[in-house]
């Protein structure tokens, strides 16, 4: 704590005490000062503490993280590896490099890019220099690096930190900080089968981790923009109604026509058709049915994007995962970015508690809804934003919302009561005898010199039993036992901590038998 | 761009290019304008730029990454997850766990820890709530959590990015936002036993990644009190002089001393006798001589630091890691927040250029100095500050230096002309024939789902060249070859891409015959 900050706060406090017990007194002045007099220099002084930067707050200091964030513990970053390491395993078996970007971008390289949702943007404070912002997602920052780099081609993963000034919803896995986990295809491809790939690394990861059942719904955005053209939308409506479609997942179409109407000033007739379309879903041959639409097939965006539809969906079979794929015309998505195919992935598995509990609250993650765990689309556009000479370079790609995955991994663990090792050390180094210590360092450093993971404890002479229980708490299973009589014969007395049982090992096989038994466990 | 933005920029570029011709036309007035009206005007245009959020590159859009931050490409990836993947390992031998805490803290958690660093925090703009700050380094979040979850005893490692707005020296590996690998011992433990180990994991580190000689130098804040103290430096003075001392890697004596006199106001004798300890180097000898000191063994502090080094040094001779490290009486460090054994790794090699270009730069990474690789200290009171009731956990650590490292790495990387493959892909299905993208795409998804990492081109007809052009390129050491034939015979042709030798395998055998091949390479 600030030095001064504290002498004009216990002054302060001084002062307020002493203006209390003046008024206990009958207003009576005292010592010369008059309450008003007292109440000015009470003034001055909290202007004085003003401007030493303090604020109501800093006489207690508040140990916290910040609003939204959180710190993992090593049990939690162990799940979360695992999470990852399945996640990246994937995309590297799908070919993926991996880039990074800086957390913060210049503040004009996010400007305009994600529509309402820019005020969740994270600013930095203007300290001389650029102005600068914390990345929102990690997509932009990806067509800003493809344009700064003028690569054209390119697979690529990318898992990191993004950050949202949004509400809060953390035991529903929701923060203003969390990891997105991002695959991207860039580069001018024949129709549709980047998109199906896309779509296949979903489907792979979500089985993978084991999440229960899931449904990856896909719609396009020029469906949906053909869609509010045959209805009778007005142009400058089209992102705005967007993202009132988008709403349909967390509220009704009452409330939703609702705000269609009252709010965004569409006519009631228009909404009720869109309403009409936005209820559908399907496959590949709802798809076809539309393409026989008499109103849809008027538009010819509608149109391209029904046919490539019917094309995903013939790849997907290929694939083998239409089984959870749906065409849902409700599907919208909030971002401005996206230009054609969008998708997202549901859990839906009734039983997960969080999940209904969402059903009636805010935006999840990317603006998106009820249990979404994983998103994305195609944005052709948002590199040529980036290109003076606007050079297009055609993007697909899809991000894993992992935040609500950890939430569910560990509601898992918890309930079954797992007990997940935080180490991996194989060995410890211990002894059951006093004024051992020196030997006990030396063995462990020959073990680290060998490749093995040890331990050994900290302290001159501990109990036996301590460094049993330490291996019991922290799940190591072997330990190493030195006396003066295994010194003299050369030999460690190798103890499996499960089985309690105990064999000399000489010195020399020492490292090699650590090895071995490691692997059979 | 804003709209109002580029508005007021056209305005500006013509009042400006008009008030440049009347200056051509011997500053005559114009359609009634003068120029003082026409300045006038302008300025007022550029108050309403600035009001909207402009700046002076607001018309020219800048396609760059902030100052002092940059992107890693796929390649430098590939070195930095090398680089990591040896330090973690070492961490993990070591018995460490892991933690993640968040990018940023509330201002008033890294208020007051740093010292004269404190101005190169970077702070978030105040979008109503909390004051949040970039954290600085990982010591001060990880000392947070520690309090705020009450925990005495932890050995974690840290491996996140820190942001300083320090002036930059990218060519160097200094940048705004680094990586730092942090490992930390916390707990109530023997003497030196986790001060000998931290030491021992640099060393192991610094060997493991090849990067030339290097030293680590050894000091403790209690011997450089007790200097301070028995030399004749005021109390108050101790730290800010300890700053000048720290700078001692890259200022001569005669530099350093003239701040500490003219600067800092201490007695030029004063000097001198601090200048005589600083220039002394050595191992547990010196510490044994500097015991018998007539003046230094008149403080306790630097008996009671002098003690702990002998025992420092009788541990490093069992972990064999002597041959590297230097008691050092003139490293200092910059930070607060030492109170014990402090240590920095440098490297040694002259043939390192950027090593010796550093000499008289500025401060590297931590403040600390030239070809600085690692650093750290023992810090017992700093949770403390954290503890309502002030309750201490003694606390040591070390931090790698990545950044540097990694600008080693890559040099070294070059100059070999090293080809350091981005993706791991073991497979290319391909085909010699047209339409055939259909089996193209079910064999790929075949070989995903059997765990096999395929790439397939995103092409409908691509020519077999450019197939195996993009195999040579990225390095993919195997091709599935599909045809007419292949397809009526249920084979592949399997092509190994160095040999150009191709064998026809069963569609069911493929899966194993890749594994096997791929662990041949």
């Amino acid at each position: 704590m600030n030095k001064m900050g504290m002498i004009s706060m216990r002054l302060i406090a001084g002062l307020v005490a002493q203006r209390n017990a003046l008024c206990l007194r009958s207003w009576r002045s005292f010592s010369g000062m008059t309450i008003s007099q007292i109440d000015e220099e009470v003034s001055k002084l909290l202007q004085l503490k003003a401007q030493l930067g303090g604020d109501e707050d800093k006489h207690t200091f508040v140990l916290k993280t910040a609003k939204g964030t959180r710190d993992y513990n090593p049990k939690q970053m162990a799940i979360r590896e695992k999470v990852f390491d399945t996640i990246i395993r994937c995309f590297k078996r799908h070919g993926a490099e991996t880039i990074d970007t800086p957390v913060f971008e210049l503040k004009e390289t996010l400007t305009g890019k994600y529509g309402e949702d820019s005020k969740l943007i994270y600013d930095l404070k203007d300290q001389g220099g650029e102005l600068l912002s914390l990345r929102y997602d990690l997509t932009v920052p990806f067509a800003r690096y493809l344009a700064m780099n003028k690569i054209t081609n390119i697979k690529r993963y990318h898992i990191a930190k993004v950050y949202r000034r949004d509400n809060p919803a953390m035991t529903r896995g929701r923060y203003r900080e969390f990891y997105q986990c991002d695959f991207d295809i860039a580069g001018q491809y024949d129709p549709m089968i980047p998109d199906a790939e896309c779509l296949k690394i979903v489907h792979e990861i979500l089985s993978e981790l084991d999440l229960g059942d899931f449904r990856i719904k896909v719609n396009d955005r020029r469906i949906l923009d053909g869609m509010f053209e045959v209805c009778g939308v007005p142009d400058d409506k089209f992102r705005t109604i967007c993202s009132t479609v988008d709403k349909l997942d967390k509220m009704s179409w009452e409330d939703v026509k609702n705000e269609m109407v009252n709010e965004k000033g569409l006519a009631s007739e228009v909404a009720d058709q869109i309403g009409e379309y936005v209820s559908m879903q399907g496959g590949k041959d709802m798809a076809e049915k539309l393409l026989q639409d008499p109103k849809l097939s008027q538009s010819k965006q509608a149109c391209a994007g029904l046919a490539d539809m019917k094309l995903l969906f013939s790849y997907l079979e290929l694939f083998n995962v239409t089984d959870k794929v749906v065409f849902d015309l409700s599907l919208a998505r909030g971002l401005d970015y996206y230009t054609g195919v969008i998708c997202e992935a549901v859990l839906t598995q009734t039983t997960s508690a969080p999940a209904t509990q969402e059903r009636n609250g805010p935006a999840g993650e990317e603006g998106v809804s009820v249990g979404s765990v994983a998103g994305g689309g195609r944005y052709d556009g948002l590199v040529g934003m980036f290109d003076l000479k606007g050079r297009k370079v055609p993007c697909i790609g899809v991000s894993i919302g992992i935040e609500r995955v950890f939430s569910i991994m560990e509601q898992k663990a918890e309930a079954q009561a797992e007990k997940i090792r935080t180490t991996e050390t194989q060995v410890l180094v211990a002894s059951a005898q006093k004024n051992l210590l020196e030997e006990r360092l030396k063995l462990t450093a020959e073990l680290w010199d060998a490749g093995i993971k040890a331990e050994v404890l900290y302290k001159k002479n501990p109990k036996l039993l301590s460094q049993l229980q330490h291996c019991e708490e922290t799940g190591i299973p072997l330990v190493a036992i030195l006396g003066e009589q295994e010194i003299k014969d050369g030999v460690v007395k190798l103890r499996t901590v499960a089985t309690r049982e105990e064999v000399d090992v000489s010195r020399a096989e020492l490292v090699e038998e650590v090895k071995k038994r490691c692997q059979q466990l």
